[in-house]
């Protein structure tokens, strides 16, 4: 992939995207944006016919003034690209999916690729898994294009355990083979991310130290500060370990902890993230502490079963911190700390390797063990905490940052992960994307534990709204002689 | 030494400091100062005696404007402390040394140490090497104090070869011992000098890839952008890699080199340094090239044999690299390529390690090797140059900055380094004063070598003033496989 | 694979092994005599049937004199285990394939089949590859068991070039999924290679040395002291690089050189030896050395083109030497050297990897690098060759031989290669056998030089029977600052 | 020190050697037998004088038969050498030694020596270090050689403690300069101890291993079968910590532990040995053991104060186990193991490194750690151990030992430790020989837990004659998650 700009084979031919769940907030807030903004940017045919469907009753004109609410306000890099956007914007919608309406769909797109040798269709499902099943089948039977490529987008939750992810993978596979699904973890098209690998694989200093004999413990924390403010139906269903863990978390555990892929190609990576998840031995239930949001001391925030999208009595956690042990060379006897949650007391998603303290250390009490640490979230950033000479007299030693500011350096737009992973899917890259057996390996690891806790209705630990979640979060660490490092910068 | 206040110890004793050589430029620019600096502080004793020595004719009262010119503008910590440095400060001299002229002054310092029942002195020899023997026979005949310790201090260079440094030690060690000789090497002073074993050594993330297996070389560059304006009589007798090489660059390449020391003190530093000098194989002749500084293209300039002060034929280098070879476990194969030089493009001081290329690296050509920079002179600073993923679709890499700048961090004043090195000698500290056997083994890689270009009047190659040095260093490290690090920042 | 006794499983069904190409010189030297061991330890059910196929008119009692003929000698653990296995032995064949014979076979094996609820069928394709697309069809069509698993044994050579390999890929991949193919290279059954995976992951010492820092070179090995002798014609039309090189040795290859498996499985291990394959370059055409031998200078061995089954102008390599590189983070500038051949000194074939020389090496030239030996053939052993203080009053070093002899110390029978893999496809273990992406990643490395020899008709250098082999292949090692290991023990 | 054979400048001097306390155990068992086999191996000179010194009234006669009782029965390299080195045997004695005796031997060592411009001594002081001050004193005022070197060897125990041994070492300093003292561990004359440097920094495969990182623990075991017999009035002072532990096996910990040399020279060698030994903690009481052994339950052999020249109520220990720790960079957190003992289950002397288990070990429980054992007594030998599959169809794995068994290799004769040392100290190497700094490192690790052990009057734990040692040691190691490893071979 040597180039994102719109392609000769991609602009020879038709293309449409389809947006199943049209009218969801996902569309309105991520999907529609990154649209406008590849259309804008012009990485898209000109022609791109941009599908809605879903079970809301939208005239054209009222689906462009939903899409327009959603894309009004971005900047417009070639004049009237909002309009012409809006233009190749339509709906059909309106009544449950069957064969029948699916038809339809396809009839009015045939008319659309009209003058196209060939016509290539992307079918994004912004839609709960649950209408997953009946959905692909229509589209399997009435609405795959016969004369290009026809690709699935979906967005997890991909199920609530193995069993069920299982089922999930098996009727899409039904309608489109692997290497046309398109597994969406957004978290993966994020740019520091991506960067780990670079980090990595491109610098000589990381590998000699990434490793067992040198890093005490991996954190992975992922902190919100808000609460499930009306998505409380959904989540409630899920929990923050379907939610979240099984897919943001398990993901960059498995960058971080990866081998060296082949080389950098879409099935290679994705081998070697199979590979490490398959080395990660399953979540037991004494490595796992769970929580749930209650409200806060001076009740200005209301706790999670108060939400009146929740159920009074719901056991679902919304906080999640657990110890992973990854089973090879590379990284027996190093716990891998995970801790997620909702109603947190700030919005920060990091990654920390806390290194060994320095063997036969000559300087004594004052030395701190050394740190990498790789903010996805707010300010990108990566730095290493490293132990100096403080200027003066006396041989005094502090710890210090050596600092790459991502922000800083890169003035430019990051791109938007969901703008990056579009067009990935349109160019035909799955690097980026979840395949089913890298799926299924994280679902192993959770299942059992999940099934567990489902199954003894096991109560999450309470904490207030604004706090740094439950107190057995630090026992559990401890444990591993290790504590949450959180405080700095 | 866990405080660098004034000890007890060293205030209830006399103290007196006996500059030789008192009117000299070194003296002025650098030793009173730094005394200054001290006493202002309050780490000397208030009735500490600064005694001046040297062939000039000076009164007291001469003696102290001559001082007060060289410390006027610092600032007053305590007010009035100028005047009551100056008002103990006191000059005897005019004479050569002898016997007599040296009881004189041990007449004069008894009378000052009345009151107390143990006298200490200090004898800083700010003087040519030349003179060295007679007047440290005149201290040892007459002088000494027979009530406390006496410490002597000298300066770079010393001599000009393995035998005459020898004959130089040998003359000193018949007054004092080894334990009371402190040979300045103001280098050791600097903050980012001694930085350089808190980096190594209590930070984990160092050592595993401080090795021949990471690093590709190690690069120790010493450049100034001016001539020798008017020291060239001095200059001409011992050329750059006395005056330099053999202690300054040799003595960094000791700390970047050796291995952890049993524990932070000063015997056993000095042990580790000395062991890794002696691993050091002696310079051969094909593994340096010396150069002269000639007047730069536009003439504005003069060239170094355009000094008056400077014979018209001098052979002297002013200019020399080197390429160093480390036979240990450690550092074999891993090529040490040194370079100082006057009148060149630009002043600084500072070490680079060149890590190797990733192995197995599968983003291509855009991938540039690692870098760790320790920057001494000018703003000092640390950084690791590594590669990143430029935010972007395309999967672009380029090099930024790890950067740790020191001024920025350290806002504090930095210690001067005669400062700090003085008040170690008042303290008996030896660990940033070079040793006697430390002395002969910095000598005996660099004397075959001297020998050769002196016994062959090997002729240096001109390069203009203000350049980068003769392209002749260039060609020595590329046979190495290596290109001089200069560009960046 | 915890046993392996016969399972109740594999008790239960009826079992038929039928040998496509029974009159062979293969079926007659290694399948029928392996066939003969299991059953003989009862490994398989007391009633399995052997079918023997093949163009050749038998009757029953013919073949069994035939199978007979194979077993006759060899040590019966049960009491007229030879007859009863004699009894199950039955022929069906004389003439060319088509879906009426295999109907035939199949209604043979259906009456012997009566009375077990499920059979079970092995298909062991002991014929030349260009007749398999043929016969698997009408097994396809005809013969495949209905009620129990049908699995198909090749035997390389696996084509002659990666198109020719995919194409017999495809037209096998018709009638049986890939978990029923079972490609059988049987240097993956001797004990010693099996070893291999032992040694490197179950010892702790040797992960740390494994790697590109500490190994100078990769060498293996593989010498016959024999000729074509009557298979010249068969040979002629592959040569050593397909007979050979292509599998054997690039299996030796990826067992020394992939990194380790998520666990000991049969998926995980295929995993990494198709990722190491795929990271070794492909072979370029001044890294390899073609050879042929001819009459020796006694003239009392023939050359190749002597052979009367070998065209007079046949430039079919009977040796190859080239040199491997291998693109990842433990290999990048590790040379892996290998040499095959036919009418060698020698008949040996060995695994060496010769370590660097000691860095800082203190002991002068004496001081050899380490090796570590891995024999394969003849006399199974392993061995490091280290450096030792001779007893005596001087400091002399030499280097003995840290040893593990395989025979002595195991004095049980070590089980045949054949019969080994036999029984892992009754058991349906595909640990040992080489996939489909494995076969493809091992053609991609060679074919390219394949096409390029063919193409431009490179002749091969000419070596004396008997001899050690062209000289050009020890200049080309010479290249990588390395010579071939051969002459110890 | 490239050669053994006698040189020119040692046979153009005359050489006396003059052993203190010549009537003693072990001037007959070590003494005479080393000088008589070198003395036959022409590796002195033909005129050399060994002359006896002591308490015991002998004539030169009667000395003569006593040492020809210790040296009849061993080979005659060439033929009448004992007769000629008996001829060269000489006997002066007495009475107590006195400046006027030792005068005495003056006189004859000169006429001894006339005809030689230059005369060496060397002066064995084969006595207890109670009587070491005042002989040295006596050789110091009347008995040095003036036209050559004057050389000693003095023998373990240096002392009891820090403060005994610095005594000793200022008495010896007063005659004797630090070059000219040769203090005896004969361990360091083993053969095999010898080969610890060779085998670590001849081999490059140790190094990568030989750290924290791979090594569990290490464990120097030293176990004698027999008791004190007759030695205990003698041990009764010192005990086996000043006995054995101080020396032979703090020995074998710095052989094991240092760093790297500069260069194969004693001083250098003897640099690293000071280095490490200087990093290990002082003993704390916790981590040692000592014991005492008693009668064995069938009462065959007597227990410690059974003898009858050990005072009943003795606490001297003839046991010790203890963990040391070694504050540096290679060993943090390593254990190393110390047992010794009298009156135990066997006859050995070994060094066992512990590697760590398999990380990610894919193999289950039947994976060993590897171990690395240098035996040095009896049958001296280097073996690994390591994991290797069982012949089989099962993947079944086991420890077997990868040999080098010295005494099957090495089958010439492999020289005595003294006879060794005695050439060393002829010739003037003291590379095997501990300096005074070494000596001191040694005592301070022990002497506070000795001084603790006296003044607190610790009891031994006591075990029976025969057994493994007292329980406590086994204990002790498990705190370290250790156990010793005595059992194999």
């Amino acid at each position: 992939f040597d180039t994102y700009e719109l392609t000769a084979d991609l602009d020879a031919c038709a293309l449409s995207i389809v947006v199943i769940g049209a009218s969801g907030d996902l569309a309105r807030r991520k999907v529609f944006p990154a649209l406008y903004s590849l259309y804008d940017g012009r990485r898209l045919p000109e022609h791109t016919t941009f599908l809605g469907y879903s079970l809301t009753k939208f005239t054209d004109e009222e689906f462009r003034d939903f899409v327009f609410n959603a894309i009004k306000g971005k900047t417009e890099r070639s004049e009237g690209s909002q309009q012409r956007f809006l233009d190749r914007c339509f709906y059909r919608g309106g009544e449950p999916a069957s064969k029948r309406s699916f038809k339809e769909l396809d009839n009015f797109l045939g008319e659309e690729e009209i003058g196209h040798t060939a016509a290539n269709r992307i079918f994004y499902f912004a839609i709960p898994p649950t209408a997953f099943v009946e959905i692909s089948r229509c589209v399997g039977s009435s609405c795959k294009s016969q004369t290009g490529w026809n690709r699935i987008v979906v967005e997890k939750p991909f199920g609530h355990d193995a069993q069920s992810s299982s089922q999930l993978s098996r009727s899409i596979a039904e309608v489109f083979p692997e290497k046309n699904v398109y597994r969406i973890d957004h978290y993966l098209g994020k740019e520091m991310v991506q960067n780990l690998m670079v980090l990595r694989f491109a610098n000589l200093i990381f590998e000699p130290i990434w490793n067992r004999s040198n890093i005490a413990n991996v954190q992975i924390i992922f902190k919100e500060d808000i609460g499930v403010d009306g998505r409380g139906a959904y989540f409630d269903q899920y929990g923050i370990i379907c939610d979240i863990f099984q897919n943001h978390l398990l993901q960059m555990v498995a960058l971080i902890a990866m081998e060296p892929p082949v080389r950098q190609e879409a099935e290679e990576i994705r081998n070697e993230k199979v590979k490490v998840l398959r080395c990660i031995k399953p979540l037991a239930l004494e490595d796992i502490v769970i929580g749930q949001y209650k409200a806060d001391r001076q009740h200005q925030k209301a706790g999670y079963t108060d939400d009146p999208t929740v159920p009074k009595d719901s056991l679902t956690p919304t906080f999640a911190a657990a110890v992973l042990h990854i089973n090879n060379r590379r990284w027996d006897g190093v716990p891998f700390l995970i801790k997620c949650g909702k109603g947190l007391d700030e919005r920060k998603v990091e990654i920390r390797l806390t290194f060994n303290e320095v063997p036969g250390n000559m300087f004594g009490r004052q030395v701190l063990p050394n740190e990498l640490v790789v903010r996805i979230q707010p300010n990108e950033s990566v730095y290493f905490r490293i132990m100096n000479k403080v200027p003066g007299f006396e041989m005094t030693v502090q710890d210090s940052i050596l600092d790459l500011s991502y922000k800083t350096v890169y003035k430019d737009d990051i791109p938007d992960a969901y703008e990056r992973l579009l067009l990935d899917v349109a160019l035909g890259n799955q690097m980026l994307f979840i395949r089913g057996d890298e799926l299924e390996a994280a679902w192993n690891i959770l299942t059992p534990v999940l099934n567990h806790i489902r199954r003894e209705k096991i109560k999450p630990e309470k904490y207030p709204f604004g706090s740094r979640g439950p107190p057995a979060a630090d026992y559990l660490v401890a444990r591993y002689n290790a504590k949450w490092n959180e405080e700095d910068q």
